[in-house]
């Protein structure tokens, strides 16, 4: 039991008048809506690398935060895993996620990253067993290091393709260990600075044969989970190959893993790439490859990835309307990919922004879930297209264009436009939200 | 013989030390160069709609421009036409584009804009006779007219999707007529203002079978010309189907035409979704869906989609660069979907925006050429990805996650990273543009 | 009156939990907060020009809205009228706003726009004698006709200065003669297309000059209300004066008109700036210049100017909790700049759009009143900066570099960062929100 | 003599059509172009920072580059010194920039860091002795570290205010102490992360005082050179107090400093806040705070400020046209702010990253030379506001609107815009870039 906590309280549902800083208002865990607990709906997962291994820095300055599990032995790994877990079990959290560079130190080379990896890993099954918290994913960081900078599975120099391989089959290995639900890649590295050194079609080949070891493996030692690639246009890369959800859908389908990879979406990458987040949640859903998320915030006027915490209820709202009509996660959750402001320097602030976050979230899926519910607006979405209910019409579909031709012309058809009601259903909208 | 060009001469190549603003500085059709004609590397189109067609208005100001065959009738249209011609006559353009809307008066219904169209493209057909001006593609405007405001193929009113059918079809026939190399589609209205009343797997299916009509049909009449999608990620919807060229590819993908179907690469829309110019190109060349391209300038400080000319050389020359290696162009083209500034009111200006804009583009593809000629940036980019090689790294590719990790311990991979060389290859660059 | 909206209620509070559409769930204006009442508070304006004067059109695609008075008579200006009224009534608005050129029809000459404009101002003068709907500004359009296409007071040709100078005066004349609260100026031209053919210096001399005529005559025929500057950073031009309320401050104090001109700040345009809305209210305050609102909302991810109605109720919360702290309106108000989409055709479409935009002000400036009553942001601002209120600490503004170095050295200064609680503010401004 | 940059040689000018990388192809130092020195005019200034001091890093990924001279001990900074004295041989740099945490390891306290400054500003001295490398200015780092995270002159906490003054001191000593032209501050943290805590009007006022404090502190130790504010509109923060020129201006005037301060416009700060590179530079020249540039290039498509060197020789071009029409540099010149990509990790790229964008500064002026000398381009824009010259239209600038409608009226004023030859300008500023 670490002091770093010390004196903040578990966090209990009390609701909305509560005048406690430290207490859930709208997160109910065991809150029943749409025929399953509020807890399992939203299926909260704690981010290990912003809350316990992100110093502070930005681009125009260092670190802040001064914890004390900062440095690179496995000590302080270790203390590191305890703090977490002290914080999991403080805010009831059911899932945590990581990456394999967030919970061991750095090793000189291959063979210790691995065994710095695996007994951290067997440290944190042993906190598990004491803990509700169980893995929503785990991931490898194959950005951070320099040997990255050029790429991972699409670098120019084999070894570190190489490298990036043996790695991901170790991170596979630890949260397949650790029971995790999902693995997760994201290609923070897979783009190019300038085109003007870079080989497209090499690269892209690299990656979906990458890709295909990744599924295979997966098959191989039986992980039940999701693969899922995250997507995000650029930064650090000026630009990225898994640009967002289309684009990772289109790359998919060219290797044929449509029906084995599925998309892990953030809500701040879905804005760098010009999408609204419930777009991007509503197309994956509508192309069958829709997994999981990462709830942030991105400021809208701000071009990088700022990782903020949620706070706005409207937006949130949108995504999980999005997510409930889709049927809701199978394997996938709720992960708070977010860090805290860097002047947020407190214990405090790190509890109570994930608290906030939650509430946010937990009002957000009760209005959307009202919505759905109150069926208004779906009813209006099945009125609007209703004109292709008849046999005839549906027909257009499987006949061609000299025949439409034909019809158009013998029926005189000549089409009347009818509202599209936008602001009707924003303020029906408004109603729930 | 109008009088609207009255006193402006023929564009004759005079060299870069002319000083003459009516003549060609850079642009010398016959010239040759890596193996061809200027002239048939560039294949340069003048596109119908912005000189012939745009009033000059802009969200805050209507009309600027007065034309004298600005006006509904068929007159109008062919003097419409007889201008056109003149102008192409002045450029010695090789190539014209148009819309269905841009030559043909809006009838009162289907049949009589079929009439009107196919009138008018008997008229044209009779000016291409005496001219050197070919038709590089023609297209239908599915979008300004206010039946189109919800879609064409993605209406949720059936009737549109069959007027839009039928249309196409016969602007497919228009360009058969006229001997056109493509039939390129581009989805103004094919996307959404609003999820709330958008149902998105009903419309990219309502979209996917529309396509495969459009090909259907090409194969039926037998048009030898190239079907191409010009993607756009917004403007005027809030979000357009075509977002992209990746997004294409998976919409191609998805509908098994990724062998039937190209793409018209605009730079504006290029710069809206986010990418360079030449990744679009560069990455539907890796795909094999290259065709053709809109040629103009976005401002990248204006969210909107500018369609200035282009006036930059190096940034033409890294398109002229992708297209090279490329191959050039098959049946595609240089366009220019192009329009001068509303405050541009005189027949000069309208020329001489063309005679500048090809003279950018000569420029950059003679400097693109020459560097492709050079072959220092292509043997950096090899000697890049030399390491892939030897048959132990090629063998990479078609491991697996296990044995790679083996070999990773085995051998004591621990990778180094190498210099990308970004500003040597742009000072390279440098020496050429 | 007319049978445009017939069938449409008068719109009246009837609470939350109304199932009807056409009723206000949280605006009431007799309901008292903050020692006013709301109505009072809010001071909503319906916008002319959106509402009764815009066809639908976007830059690729025309008129969608077909209205009986669309049209270049004054009969129908008349028309246009009446049924601005009706809605004004059915509204229960307690404002409006207008630009001559949406209540007048454009006439041959100076000579009889001015008629034109001064008997359809009588005509609505008599129309708000029986009407609650008091006049919030008035303004002048010099950006839609052709003659302003390259500026109005900035123009290259002094004969569009003169020819703006002498429209203002007659819409000042108007504003007064119906009892307007301020005067409006916004520079839609006032900027360039490129920097190629400007000369700024020039241009920004001819707009103070014309602004201080502005001053000058306000003062001359008496006019109470305030003189208002609407920033904008572009669109319609490259480029704009008027960039934002940091820029217009600066150009005020050149031109010592920093006492006599205020802003009206519209969210899309601060949106547009890079800035936030609050954060644009909040700096004119500061500034002694907060003047208006104009109430809309701009889509972050399109980058022009979308002037949809308000939909969020904490980003509006944002915008009133700045207008209370700073003691709210004055003259100013909530005008609803403001456009129903293209796609809503209906008479309800474009009642209920601003019904729910009243509705959303309503509930965002009820939850700013409570959470300044409550007192905690604001005490936690005072405290954040409670160091400063020592005597010895204020005494370093009026200290010097040498005197303050000496200081650090004396007394060891060594200052260790606070946390600035972002988070825990967010939460507890979703208290109230 | 370090080994550092081994086998580099002196790099000289060799002209356009040499086959050596290590050379200058265009920047020709003592060539004569509008009556001065080519090195005379560009006034190139290396800076510190970023080749020195900067480790590679990015928001996801460490350190790529390592330097023997990279720690914290006054020896290391030695061996820093001398490795950028040995680039500034190799490049012959007339000019190099500094901040105090560039050139001194971080102390314990002020009196420490005060003590580290002093005696490597010494060992500068002695270098500058044996180079032709001078200092164009120096500035303090007040963002970097954390004590500086919420704001030096604006933070809530008057220690960090202190401490903020007292280091710009002991920077304006080191400044003058080395001949330095010029003084910088840029304000990196000045500005905020959220309004919710942030007191506008109060950090605007700590920010006026501290101001001029400074400007006192010139006059006071006799300083000859100019005092400079690097306008930024965000990143680090949210949001920046200097946004951009016309916002400096207007806190200049605020404080009564606009006669004692300039900007140092740095390209890719003016793209972040909308505004060309171009338009910054215009607009302080015609507002007579026109000071310096730090000249590098930001990726219009990233929203963060990218850094790069520039490499666009018609984008430079309209940049030092504007700064050539504006007279020139009195005590300003063209600072590099720029770094290597961080892929770029060998000592060559560092050597010709300066190489190539020395050129290509060199190539753009020597083309806004010679389109200023040809005059056509400012002969065009003295036509276009022609109708201002006589006595007439002259006199409209100090008349009144009443007197302007009267004239309008008895005049019959009806003005007919004329064409702003956009494209054609265009066409002939090509001509010469
Ligand atoms: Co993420
Ligand atoms: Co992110
Ligand atoms: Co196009
Ligand atoms: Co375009
Ligand atoms: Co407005
Ligand atoms: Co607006
Ligand atoms: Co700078
Ligand atoms: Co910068």
């Amino acid at each position: 039991m670490t002091d770093f906590f010390k004196g903040i309280p578990q966090i209990r549902f009390e609701g909305a008048e509560s005048d406690n800083e430290f207490v859930f208002r709208h997160y109910n865990p065991d809150e029943m809506l749409a025929g399953k607990r509020m807890e399992d709906h939203l299926r909260f997962a704690v981010a290990y690398w912003h809350s316990f291994a992100w110093p502070g820095g930005d681009p125009f300055g260092g670190q802040t935060f001064e914890r004390p599990w900062f440095g690179d032995s496995m000590a302080l790994a270790r203390m590191k895993a305890d703090v977490a877990f002290e914080m999991f079990d403080i805010l009831q959290a059911p899932f945590f996620c990581f990456h394999d560079a967030d919970v061991r130190p750095e090793g000189a080379d291959f063979a210790e990253n691995t065994r710095n990896l695996e007994e951290i890993v067997d440290y944190i099954g042993t906190k598990m067993e004491g803990s509700k918290t169980r893995l929503l994913w785990g991931t490898a960081n194959l950005f951070s290091n320099r040997r990255f900078m050029s790429g991972a599975a699409t670098n120019p120099d084999p070894e570190v393709f190489a490298w990036s391989a043996a790695t991901v089959k170790t991170c596979m290995d630890a949260t397949q260990r650790l029971g995790g639900e999902n693995y997760v890649l994201w290609g923070g590295r897979e783009g190019y600075e300038t085109l003007l050194n870079t080989d497209l079609a090499r690269e892209s080949e690299q990656m979906g044969r990458f890709l295909s070891m990744v599924v295979d493996y997966k098959h191989k030692i039986g992980f039940k989970g999701a693969i899922l690639i995250e997507p995000k246009p650029q930064e650090p890369s000026k630009h990225q190959y898994d640009y967002d959800v289309a684009t990772v859908y289109g790359f998919l389908k060219r290797f044929g893993l449509e029906n084995e990879v599925k998309v892990n979406i953030e809500q701040g990458h879905a804005i760098l790439a010009g999408h609204s987040f419930e777009h991007e949640i509503a197309l994956a859903a509508s192309l069958g490859i829709f997994g999981s998320i990462d709830m942030n915030r991105n400021d809208y006027q701000s071009g990088w990835d700022t990782d903020q915490f949620p706070d706005s209820v409207p937006e949130m709202a949108r995504a999980y309307y999005e997510i409930l009509r889709a049927g809701g996660y199978t394997t996938g959750g709720t992960n708070f990919d977010a860090k805290i402001r860097r002047q947020s320097l407190d214990p405090e602030d790190l509890i109570l922004a994930h608290v906030g976050a939650m509430d946010v979230c937990a009002r957000a899926l009760k209005a959307a879930a009202a919505l759905l519910e109150d069926g208004g607006l779906e009813a209006n979405r099945q009125a609007r297209y209703a004109g292709w209910d008849t046999p005839e019409n549906r027909a257009l579909l499987s006949s061609d264009l000299a025949s439409i031709e034909a019809r158009v012309r013998a029926e005189g058809i000549n089409p009347q436009p009818r509202s599209g009601r936008q602001e009707r259903l924003e303020n029906l909208w408004n109603r729930f939200v």
